[in-house]
Parts: structure tokens; C-alpha cells; sequence
């Protein structure tokens, strides 16, 4: 309301309640003030009218709310549905320009503006959790998959005849075919298994530095466009050594595009990539939004130490995007705040230990044990040797397992994945055996729980509570069949364990 | 978005989008500033993102939605459920103060600035119905029965000895019992009914002036505290000649509140309130919000063209209320505009023609006809005469005729009134005879139906061919029911045609 | 879905998948059976989404959302804005009948339903509180006062000619014109001041039993309709001794009416209108719901021990009304849960034991005190003894007085009132000296605070920093004036402080 | 509501109107049985209530809305502000799986099936506009630019060695870097110059196919990868003959992709991309979502006569994408239906006529003249050759040009295209004279409008007057320019014209 309508207001409601009202509403436009000027996370979260009187301003100034404008383009973003137009707040225009995502647009102000603060408040969220190193970042409207494409596309535009990236085993499809999608052949680094020190079988899973160094030189700089390293992944793999590998990839002028998934929520995790990035190369690392900042699955941030980087990215991209991702991003980081953000990865924090000791002392009780590795504060994982120990034949014993996986999930426990180490996937060609292992030969079968960002004590405790019953269960099951040589169980069965 | 706020978005997008673009909010800006200096329809409807954004601005200025205050009383306007929170725009103070429904509240500064723009809404949108003699009106947080007995209950505060109000019947129970709520005695005064000139069974129902005269003569002005007369009404009762009773009323000081309920829509009607209005007493009208204005129920305007009437009326109203109906005129009207409304109302005039058409065509087909009732433009009734013509026992021919309203209902036709004239009600010790006939010798049964505001052409057109649908099949019913002596329909099938 | 939509959509996603997806929806329509069933509160909230799916379901069952139908009647809920039937969920028709505020309407089986469990789940929230004696409740679609004034219309039906209602006083307006609006006349009732043990000034009030048993003789029970008592209040008022004037009432055959606005969240005061209703005459009860339950305001539950009340105040009210109150109290209620509502009552009264004692230690510092009124657990009197003490002009010092509440105010503490126990107030002719102090002479000026249901700790140490902080303010501005002879504070300085 | 949910509310609703309710119910399921039986768009459009219906039923059935499970994985959907799980209809999980962006998802069967679906009525309203050849679609979570870009890199896969696509000009920059994205190099192929037939300087400009096939010739079938051909662009551009390039490519065995970004509106367009399909190559044709169906930009539609070509660019996709493209598409087309997409294809047939005329009239009058371009229905070109004749530098010439463009755009005209045919621009090292003007030597400046889907007359007469108003302010500062020697238009003023 400007001053005129202010003062006409005085007419109708007496002026102290209406200057007071006023107040109210420059202190939301400071807000607003604040958040342009600083262009990081407010100390405390945004309520609900104060995002929307805001995203209402913002779509104001894109000119497909103008009125009495005629639009005589051939993309004007009208909306035929009211339901749709709502959802996106009358923000129809997309993110981006022919010539680079990250451009604003003649077109639509508004948004645009949107689009410059989401990709500064990913910057500020990075440096927040740790990630001081990070100079640029940009919020991609693709997921972590499609991001590492691209990124990598960016990378060959100026080392054009370099075809092979390296990549240290994770099983994970996505960032796999990434490498794929992007036209190039992955060089699979086998992960070193390092073992017990008690001797029992288990252990967990390190980056093979070594094999990496023979790799470099056996393909020759010329040859090889990128390492891409993974970070955040399921227990017993550990994160990549991202800084010994940053320093070889700078030795070598290799570029390094570091897999950070889900990483941003784990301090360790955190620390070390911010180390890579000061003391070697990393071109660029890319993590998911929905999976460090609690929004629906659909975009990932890019950030690098350099600002360039980031921009060649951008403009990479051809043509327009969606804007969803960097919206619900954008809402999301003024709702939650910094103090909100810190919040949660404290508590995330201290419920992982809360699980893993809830972990131990289930899998104490079955005669299993957590898997100690040290380099994975999110992902655990508890061995089943004591599952199927008697059963001889490996499909069979592959199927009970995944059944297990399968009774889990259908008893509400969600992302649990059990890995029998007897699975085998070929990948566009490529053949891996213990999918889902990252090694061929690791020794034991395990289950994996993640403890992710914005999950609740009470799930956890759900989580306990139901695995203990599903293991009585399918125990219980197991000894039945073996009585009465069952039939294994049937494919829809098994659907949800795979 | 403030001048710092316009400067700091410049530096992220460049300063002519963002100029055009604030062009455009400053625009909306206008739309508000002309709405509170004029406080008039605007020409045209508003979309849904103006009035989004101005009803956040407006709950910005609610204490409810300050941030950084304490609430210390014991109606801070806290709303635990954010799903309820937003479908009140964060609106949550409600309407009034405790000495008056219409007066300002301290710690909401928005919500009363929208009840004083609706209220002048309210007064507008009745001039451009035609109502021009109002000068004020009031949207009542509560539907047309429970704002006639608040009327009537201002109007007893200044003739409290009066316990009288002569009511032309009108077979409609809310506003009979809107008198007995005010804890006053209602005098019945039966229709005039005049015949139809060729002499078939029908004719139409007009007020009975002579009667009202002896009435009043009866039981004196003192003890008379009003006529409550009705306009809109079904068919084939007329409106009530409001402006000769307006002049009775004036002539013996008398009170006159007309129950205009769905009037404001149909021109004649408004017309004759009018009339009344100028040239006669006219205390208060009072009309329907949702049968006039398209919102959900819940609402009234009482109008007079005395401003003191009006305040009465707000000041007897004994605290707060909810600003649910008052809100959903206000959003009506902003997006509506006055050529909507105009249009609406055009519509309505001509879908009312063609209704009359096919109706009185489909009658012809069936040997009826459509009851000439110069005075109703909304209500048309088609006699029965030739069904259940052969039934000699009433109570069975009241329940054939009920039967047929129906299945037309369970057919998808909503609001058709089968009246079968023998039907006998008692309301709070009040006989009436033929009850729904507003007479208690009409001459034959029909069925009613209305083309009410919003109504669309093809309604009309599934109206006529399911009414013809659904005649057939009754009268194949009553065949084979009259060769097989069947049991008349049961409780449950009879639901619908009450 | 159903079981053919389902089958259709395993032909498109594996059926195991497909079957994990229903049994989540059937797990809500569970939610929803056991609601019907049991028609009390859920043990847990409800999330959004699953409130979202019944009322869209509900609304598919009222008869302006059936496809295909053909409105002829002169109500039809059609609804012009979709900004405004979203907001409704598409449910239009309002609640009641002509007939019956409560009863079910032919057209919105949605509608009907969603009032008949909310007004059942009015009557579980209310004995969950500790009123289990009530057995019938109804919402009401108008607030506390309208609802009284409907209550006090009911009891005058059936003792038409008895005109007065006891009042004990309380300084609220809308209680008092509830009596008013009726059209009786009130019988104000002084209260007695009990003075504190060590003979400072200030004390409580507690109800004149002895003198409303005067007034009774005085008036005769045929002429006297009803008491009308009040619970929750502000301090130093106390709770009406409720028990006894049950008894009283009982034993003269006179109705009696609790304004119980905002007393569900209070233990105490619960119980002493449960034993009240147990063993005395108590013919309803009238309780705020947005003050109780966190919803916007608009309105009240009508609670009695006999369902039969309820019934003749539900067939009282003339026609249809909102379904706004109603639905929004269904909502909150579906998403509190039991658990949900026990946890705001225990907060709410561990946060009053905490802001009783930060407002002790600040009085203590200022040289005041709190009064102590045992029978009040949620409004706190500070005393103003040491403010103004030397000023002379009584009509000076309630403006200095009243400036601090002002000034409150506009520093972010809303709902503090300022009593400077001079000012007077004619209300309809009634004279009220002292107004705003329950009693014409108490002895000392005071400012109270409430701590309601849903008030946040953050907020009681806001409060105290600013009260602390603005009482200097107010004190070195007093300073400054006696230095200078300055002159008093402006009308407008003064708005809010009134 | 299933039959315990029904018969419980009987209990509390008569039956006959809960039956009727539930009847309405049934309806709206069998409006979604229907649809997953058909999978095409419904033959009228669903109301908003049955929309939301299906979403919050469908979301239901995704994991991250299960009641009582325990998330344990890295990635549950979990939503931290309301806001943002609204917009979604708390559908969180995005499309696809790591292995496929068509693919369902074990945790997300809701939010598969609306994918399913989608892509079936994706194919389904392609056939409804004439492309009946089509044999799959999917609905790509990226725009137009991007999708070219995944279609490359597929076919890619299965010719690595092939660098070349063929890209007759088209001076649009998203098409053209969606092959450089892809690591491609294009091959430009200039269009040819039709002269008008009176000889005056226009005409239009068309595929040279000569030209195309002396360089397929040139560089070879194993090194062309592709042509990728355009239909729907600005004028005097036609569309690309695809039929004839279809032909070539099958022949050569090369693949050709066409790119039909807003073609789907047209049917014209829509037939010659028919003929190609059905009588030569077209390995895939991009259709952009926002422009030919109305939704906010962020999608397109990729399709082929081939389901495999489709399947194998779905397969590409590496991992997970955001839903709101489908989802956006989905509720678009339910609401639109299919009669409401018909009616919107004639009205812009219809409506581009009348732009037509209107533009030729206000041309003559201007003394300039539309360019008849025959294979071009959505954009029409008015010659500008009168418009800075005398100015003889051609810098300060396209300055001026660019002012007007700069004009309309703040006058409220968006869309227009000033194209001087004097701007040079490069391209990631390409270099293109005249770009805007798809030619090198076009003869005469121009400005473009388009007549795109959902355009409204009132626009088209408000385009008119409001370039008529602005020809002739320009005209005017031209001459007062000429008369005082002034500067030239500043670099603000111009940006909008670019």
C-alpha cells in the first residue's frame, strides 16, 4: 500500500491502527530489504504470509500478470489452468535465457530476481554447512544426475578429445550413466576393501589412490576428461579420499567433479571436500536439493571455488527451465533460516549416534554387528552372516535376502536396502558383479539405514521396533520352509526388496 | 516492494526490468488506491493475483501476523492449524467489537479496513442493481433469517411494548420463524388470489391490502411493530406491493422491513423496493449474499436509505462475528467488477426468457401450462393438473406428487419444488393449510423452478429434458402401479421431494 | 479408487506397488471410518493431507460439486470466485435448515456430515477438558456474545413473560448487550471486594451470592429469566462462584446461563462449572471458540447436560447459516488430536506459572505486585499503585494511565489493559462507574495480562522485557512532563491504550 | 469413503442423501476409471474439486505420505515447508528412477501413475492435433533446448563417430547451443530467399535443400549425425520443408530430429510434420510444453512414430527429475479435455486471421506491407522499410530500430521483434550477419507479432492501437531527433528492444 492509499485508509480506520498496520507491513518490506542486500539466509525463518506476500510482489513484476498488456510473442506464459497458475504463484515464466540459465529475462523481473537470490542464498547454505571454500553455486533445475552430465559436457567443451572419466565403484546408477549421457566411458576404479581388524568378516571400502594414480597414467592426461569421486554413499563404502584425489588431479591437470549427494548434512563429510578444494582441484561438486534441504526431488546445486566454472555451466545449458526447483529452494531457505538450517543438522547429528547405538544393540541381540566405518556419518550398516548361513544354493539365498528387504517395506520401513553381495547388473555394457556392494567380493551380506536431514527420533524408534519384529518374522518363515522345502518366494514378493 | 528494496534489486537484475516490472506492482498499488478513495465496484474484475495480494497486505497489518510482538490478551487471534490459518488469508480477528459488528478493531487494522470497503461494496453494488434510494448498507456476518430477527430485534428496542408483526404468508420458514426467534407474534395474512382469466384452475397470489389495512386497525400501531413483506418468492405467489405498503406503513406509523432475499437480481423487483423506498417507509431490506452474489451461505446485506437504521442495527449486534461472509463478498466483488455484475445480470434476464419458453412448450406437450404471474421474474410454476388427477385419496396424491420431486432431484434436477396443496404444517402452534402453496386453497398442484443468477444455458436445456425424462417415467410408474395396485413410495424414496 | 481403477492402474504400475499405494489410502479411509464411528477426537493429528482428502470427498457429496446436474432452484451454491469456493474446499451451502441450525440439508450430504461430527467432536473436546457432565454440544456459527443472546431467546420462549436477567457485573461489553440485544433488561450485580490479608490496596472480586439471593426475592422468579454468571475473566475479577448459583437457581426455578468464553482451557474453572452443572441448575453453557480452540473468530459452543437445551437453541435460529466456524473448528480439531489438545493444556499452564512469577520479580522491582485471585488461572493483575500517585486531576491521571497501555501497544505488547479504575461508561443507559474494574470502587489501578492457550514462552519473556523496558520510558516521560508541565497525550497517542 | 465409512455416515445423515452423495462420489471415481482405462484427454474438461481429488488420492499412495512408517533411506521426500508440499499436492518424490526418466518408482506409485498417464495423454492430445503417425511420447521435465539436446545425445550412442548435425538457420539461440551442449559441431546450412513477385524488397525464406544435400554429400553419412530441421518460427521464415528432409535423411540414412517447438498449435505445421513421419525419417520431434499447452516453462514433449526411439531417450536420462512439468501438463490436460483444446486450436485459427487484416490494414496505412510467408500461420512480419530510409549509418540505424522495439515493450507490448537485418552476432565461435533475420541479406527491416495459443481478441485490437500510437511517437522523436542533431536512444532505453 503506498502513501496515498495510506492516507485514503486513514479515512476509514483511524490512523493510529492504520499506521501501526503500516508498520507491519514495512517491517515484512525490510525483510525483504535485508534478504536483497545480503543475499543469505535470514537468522530466523520466514512465516507462511510473509513468503507469500513476497512471491506475490515477484509475480507481480513478470509481465504475463501485467494488465493491459497485449502479448504478441509466441511465449507469453499465459496458464490455462487456474489450479496451475496458483501453484506456481503466477510465476510462469521459467529460469533462464536462450544464451544461459542463469540469465534473467527481459520478460519477467520478477522472477529473474528470484532466480539471482536462490542461486546467492546456495552459496551462503554451502558456506553455512561448512563449505567456506565455495565461491559460486547454481541452483540447476535438473537433479544430481542430469547436473554431473552437464557438468561433465562442460568440462569437454575445452578438452574435446578426452573421452574417459574415472570413477571410483559406487553402486548407483544415476551418476554412472551420467558419464554415459554425456558421451564419454567411465574407467570403473574397483574400491580397496579393508578388513576387520578383529578378522571377522566385514570391513568397508576405501578409494584405491593407487589404482587411480595407474589409471592416470595408463590412459595419459590427454585421454582422461575428469575423476569423479563420490562422497556421501551407503555404508561400508566410505567417501572417496576427495583430497588426496583433488591434489592427484591437479598434478596431473585432470579435471575433478566431486558426486556430493547428500553430503552437505554431514560435517566430516563437509570438511573434507571443503579440504579438496582448497589444497587441489575441484572443478565442481554437485549435490541434490531434496536430499540436503528437504524439498521435492527435481534440482542439485553446482558449486565450485571458482566463479567461472559455475558460469560455464550456466551457460552451457540451452535454453529455458523450469523454476521449481529453484523455488521450492528459495521458499524453503527463507522458511527454514539460518538458525533453523543449523538445527536440523544438529539434530541430524545427534540422532545418527542415537541410531547407531539403537543399531548395535539390536544387531548385538541377533548375533550381527554394525559395520565401523569411519568415514560415513549417514549411511549404517549391520551384517546379516547369520541370514541364510545354511543355504547353499546363491540365487536362492539372494532371493531370501531380498526378501527380507521386501518385508520391511511393506511393514513401513522405508530405504532400507539389503545387500545379498551376490547380484550381478550389466550397465549399458558394463558388467558389475555384487551389485550394489561397491565390490565384487565383499564378504558378508548387510542391511543399510540411512539417518537423513529431517528425519525424527520417533522414526527411528519405528524403525528399530519393526526391524526386530520382521527379522522374528522372516526367521520364523525361513525355519518354516525349511521343515516343509517351500517354495522361494515370488517375484511381486520380492518387488520392493530390490 | 519499498525504493531500498527497488534500488538492491537493481544490482541483480537490470534496473529497466525491474523498473517495468515495479511499474506493475505500482499499478496494482493504483488499483487498491482507487478502490479505497472511490470504494466502488472497480469496472472490471480483479484477477486472483490482485486480490491475493492485497488481502496479504491486508493481513500484514493484523496484530495477529506482527512479528516480534507478544500477545498478552486473552483473543490474540492465534490459529493452530496453518491449513485453516491460510484459507483466512491469515485473517483471524473476525468482524466488530464488542459494541458494534461494523466498528474497527485496534489489533486489526486490515480486517476493518476490508469491512468498511465491503460495506461501502455492499451500498454500491445495490445502487447498481438499481436500488439507488439506499444510503447505506451493512453485510451482515449472518444469512437472511437471523439478520431479519436482529432487525427486528433494533426495531423492538424503540417500541418495546409492541409485540406484532403482520406477515403477508409467505410458505418459507426462516423468515416465519426470524419473527419468533425476536420473540415476537407473528399475524398471518393470507394472499389474494386472483384467478385466471379463462377460468382454468391457477391464478397467481398477491397481498391482501384491504386485510392488511383491517390489521393494523385491529390491533393499533402501538401494538404493531412492523410488516415484514417479501418480494422474491416462488411462483405463484408475487412479490408483495412493497411500495403501497410502505405507504400504509408510513400512513400509521408502522415498521417496514421488506425481505428481499434473492430480489437484488431480478430488475422488477428492485424496481418496486425502490419505489417503496422512496415513497413510503422502508426501515430495512435485507437480501441474501449468496442467492445474489455467488458466495457460499452465509451472509446478508441490510440496506436502507437511512444511514441512523443501519447503524442500529450494527451497534445491537452483541460482539465480534466471523469475517468469513463479509470476506467473500469483498473478494466477490473486487473480481466480479461492475461489468461482470452487469453481465450477470443481462444473462440472467435472457436465460429467464428462454427458460419461460421451454418450459411453457414442454407444458404444452403434457396438457399443463405455466402459471402467469406478472410479478415474479425468477419463480416459474407449471401445473400438475393432469397428474394424479384419478387419485381420490389426498394423502396418496400427496405422495405421487412428492414422489415425482423426487426422482427429478435423484435425476440431477436440484431445486424444483413439487407443491402439491395438501400438505399441512404446523410451525411453532401456527396451522398452515396446503403449506408450500402460500394459500390454502390454491387450485391445483404444480411443480416450480428458478433461473437464479450463475445459472447456465445448458443447465436450462438438462432441466428440460430431464424434467420431460422423468415425467414420462413417472407416468409409466403411475400405469403400471393403477393396473397392479401397487403401495404408494416408500419413506426413503419420498426424501428428496420434500 | 476403486477396485476397477485400481485394476486399471496395475496395467500401468507393477501391482505390488500399486497395492502399497492403496493400502495407504485405505489407511485413511480407516482414519475416516474410525472418526464416524467413534466421533471423538484422534488420538494424533491429523497431517494436512489427509484432512485435505476427506473434505474434498465431503464436498463431492454436496450437490453444487455433482457433475451434470441442472440447478433450478433459487439456491444453488453456485460460487463466482474460485479464490473463494477453494477456500471453502468447494463446500457452499452453509449448515443449518430453515427448520434447524443443525439439521442436514437434502443438498450438501457433505456439508451435514461434516456438522454432525463437529458438533460431536465439540462435545468429546469439551468433556476431554473435564467437562464430563455435558451431554450435548452444537457450534454455533455466531461468537459468544450472539450466542448468548440466542440462548437467552430460547429461555424466553418458554417464559415469555419474565424480563430480567441477573448479571453479576463484568466489565466486558459484549455480555452485556447480549442481554440487551434480547430485549431484557439486565440486573446489574455488584461484586465484593475482598481485601487483601495485610491491608494494602487491592484485593479480588468474588461474586454477591447474598445480594443476587436479594434480587431474586426482590424481582420473583416469574419475572426474573435468568442468571447469567461468568468464568474466565480478567483479574482481579475471580470465576463467579458458578456451584452456588446452580444451586440457587435451582432451588427458584430460574435459568442459568455461564458465559464460560474462554474458561475450557482452565482446569479450575472447568471443574467448578462441571460440579455446577452436577449439582445445580446450569441450562447451558456458552464457550468461545476461537479463544478456546485456536480457530478465527466467528464461534461458540453451546454446551448443556441436557440435550434438549441445545436442541430448542439449535431449532431457535432462523435458516442457514456459515459453515465457516464450524469447519474450521472440524479441522483444527481433526489435526490437534487428543494428544495434541492435552499437550496445549499442560503448556499453557506451566507457562502461566512462569509468567506469574516473571511478572512477580518485575512488579517486586517496580514496587507493585501481583494481586492474588486464586480463583483466576489466566489473567494476572499487576498493580499501578506507585504510577501517577501524585497526580491530582483524576481525569490527568487516567490519561497518563492510559497512555502506558497505549504505549504498550504500539511497542509490540498486545491485549495488556491498563484499568485506571476513573474511567466512566454509559452503556444503553446504564451507568457504569469505574468501567473496565468489575466494581465501582476498587482501591487501586492495575495492568493485566493474560497467558492463553497457544502463547509461546518467546512471548512471556518478550513481554516482560518490554514491559520493564516501557514502563522507564513512561516513568522518565512522566519525569520530563513534571519538569516542563508538559501537556497531556494526544487522542491519537491514546488509541490503542483504551 | 468406503461402504464402512458409508454406512456409519448414515448413521448421522439420512441414507437417501448420503446415498446420493456417494452416487456423486462413484461419479468422480469413474471420471478417473475412465481415464486410466481410455488414457486420453476426457471429452470435457474436470472441475477444479475432482482435480484435487485425484492429486491428494494419488499422494496418498506415494511413501512420504504413509501414516506410521519409518523413512531409512538417503532420500524420503521429506518436505520441510507446508508451502512447498502444498504446491506439490505433496507429491515429492519427482519422476523416474536412476535407470529411466519414465520409469516407475518402488516408494512413489502415485506419483508414477499420474507419470503413466501423463505420457499417454501426451501422445494422445499430439494425435488430437492431427500428428496421428504418433506412436509414443514422453513428457520431458525440460524445455524445448535441453530435450534436442538429450535427443542428440541418444542417437549419439549409437553413432559416437558421427560429429555433424546439419541445422538449416534458424536464428533462435536455444536450438542452436542444444548441439553444441550435446558436444556436437552444426553445420549451418543458409536459407533461401524467395523475392516478392512485384519485386519490392521482402519475401520469405525456405530450407535449402540443394544446399543440404551437397552437404551430406560433402562430409558423409558415418560423420553427419543428424539434420535437426525447424517448423514453427518467426517470420519471414517458413517452416522448414521436413517432408522433403525426411525423404533426404532416409535415403542417406541420417537421423533427423525435427524441432517443432510450438508447431502443435498449427496445422499447417502439424500436416507436413505428419507427411514427414509417415513418408521419410524423423527419428524424434520437441514440442515445447508451455507454449502449445498453456503451462508455466519447464517441459517438453518428445515424440516419434517409433516407441523405441522414445524408450531409448527416457533410458538416457541419468536418475530422477522434478514432476512439475508432468504434473503442470497432467492437470492441464484434464482440465482442459479434449473439446476444450479443439475449441482453443479454432479460436487461434480464427484469431490469427483477424490479426491478419488487422495488421495489413494498420500497414498500408503506414505505407509499409505484411510479408507473405505461406508455410508460417503463428507470426507475421510488417516491413519497417519506410522507418529510418535516411539514415545512412547503419549502427545509429539499427539503434533507432531497436527503440521501437524497446517502445512497444514498455508501452505494454510484449513479444514484438524489431529485426534491423544489421546486427551481427557469434555464437560460441559461429558467426551470423543479420541474426534475428535468419539470413544474412534480408532486404528490408522488420517487426514480428505472433498469434499464439490462448491469445485473446482484446489483445490483438490493444497490440494494434498501441502499435499505431507508438509508430507514431517514434515517427515523432525521429523527426524532432533530426531537427536538434540529438543523441542517440541510451543503452537503458534499448534493452528491452533486443
Amino acid at each position: 500500500m503506498n502513501s496515498k492509499g495510506a492516507a485514503l485508509a486513514q479515512q476509514l480506520v483511524p490512523s493510529t491502527y492504520v499506521q501501526q498496520g503500516l508498520d507491519a507491513v514495512r517491517s515484512r518490506e525490510k525483510l525483504v530489504t535485508s534478504l536483497l542486500a545480503q543475499r543469505r539466509l535470514p537468522d530466523e525463518g520466514w512465516d507462511d504470509a510473509s513468503v507469500e506476500l513476497l512471491l506475490h510482489t515477484l509475480s507481480a513484476m513478470d509481465s504475463n500478470n501485467f494488465r493491459g498488456s497485449a502479448g504478441a510473442g509466441e511465449r507469453e506464459a499465459r496458464v490455462f489452468s487456474p489450479l496451475v497458475a496458483r501453484r506456481h504463484f503466477y510465476l510462469a515464466h521459467g529460469v533462464g535465457r536462450s544464451g544461459d540459465v542463469a540469465a534473467v529475462q527481459p520478460k519477467a523481473a520478477g522472477s529473474s530476481l528470484m532466480v539471482q537470490v536462490a542461486n546467492a542464498l546456495a552459496k551462503d547454505v554451502l558456506r553455512l554447512a561448512g563449505m567456506r571454500a565455495v565461491q559460486a553455486a547454481l541452483v540447476l533445475p535438473v537433479a544430481t544426475g542430469m547436473s554431473l552430465t552437464l557438468v561433465l559436457l562442460q568440462l569437454k567443451e575445452s578438452k574435446p578429445h578426452a573421452r574417459y572419466v574415472i570413477w571410483p565403484r559406487i553402486d548407483q546408477k544415476s551418476c554412472f550413466k551420467s558419464i554415459l549421457a554425456a558421451g564419454l566411458t567411465p574407467l570403473v576404479l574397483a574400491n580397496v576393501l579393508v578388513e576387520e581388524e578383529d578378522g571377522r568378516p566385514g570391513g568397508f571400502l576405501k578409494t584405491d589412490l593407487a589404482g587411480m594414480t595407474a589409471l592416470m597414467d595408463q590412459y595419459g592426461s590427454d585421454s582422461v576428461l575428469a575423476v569423479m569421486s563420490t562422497t556421501s554413499c551407503f555404508a561400508p563404502r566410505a567417501y572417496d579420499c576427495v583430497e588426496e584425489i583433488a591434489k592427484l588431479c591437479q598434478e596431473r591437470n585432470i579435471a575433478h567433479v566431486i558426486n556430493n549427494a547428500y553430503g552437505v548434512q554431514a560435517s566430516k563429510c563437509v570438511h573434507q571436500v571443503e579440504l579438496a578444494m582448497r589444497t587441489g582441484r575441484v572443478d565442481a561438486a554437485v549435490q541434490s536439493l531434496d536430499k540436503n534441504f528437504m524439498v521435492p526431488v527435481g534440482g542439485a546445486i553446482v558449486c565450485s571455488a571458482s566463479r567461472e566454472v559455475v558460469n560455464r555451466v550456466a551457460q552451457l545449458y540451452p535454453g529455458r527451465a523450469s523454476a521449481t526447483p529453484t523455488l521450492d529452494f528459495f521458499i524453503t531457505m527463507l522458511q527454514m533460516g539460518k538458525h533453523g538450517y543449523k538445527r536440523l543438522l544438529e539434530e541430524r547429528k545427534h540422532l545418527a549416534a542415537y541410531m547407531r547405538e539403537q543399531l548395535e544393540a539390536l544387531a548385538a541381540d541377533e548375533g550381527e554387528r554394525l559395520l565401523h566405518v569411519s568415514n560415513n556419518e549417514i549411511s549404517f550398516a549391520m551384517t546379516l552372516g547369520t541370514f541364510c548361513s545354511n543355504i547353499m544354493d546363491l540365487q536362492e539365498k539372494s532371493r531370501q535376502l531380498t526378501l527380507l528387504g521386501a518385508m520391511l517395506f511393506s511393514r513401513g520401513v522405508s530405504g532400507a536396502r539389503v545387500v545379498s553381495c551376490l547380484d550381478h547388473k550389466t550397465i549399458a555394457g558394463h558388467e558389475f558383479n555384487a551389485f550394489g556392494a561397491h565390490h565384487e567380493a565383499f564378504p558378508v551380506a548387510y542391511v543399510t539405514f540411512a539417518c537423513a536431514l529431517g528425519m525424527q527420533r520417533g522414526e527411528v524408534d519405528l524403525l528399530v521396533t519393526k526391524l526386530r519384529k520382521t527379522i522374528h518374522e522372516w526367521r520364523t518363515k525361513q525355519a518354516k520352509a525349511e521343515a516343509t522345502a517351500s517354495t522361494s518366494p515370488s517375484e511381486s514378493e520380492l518387488e520392493h526388496g530390490k
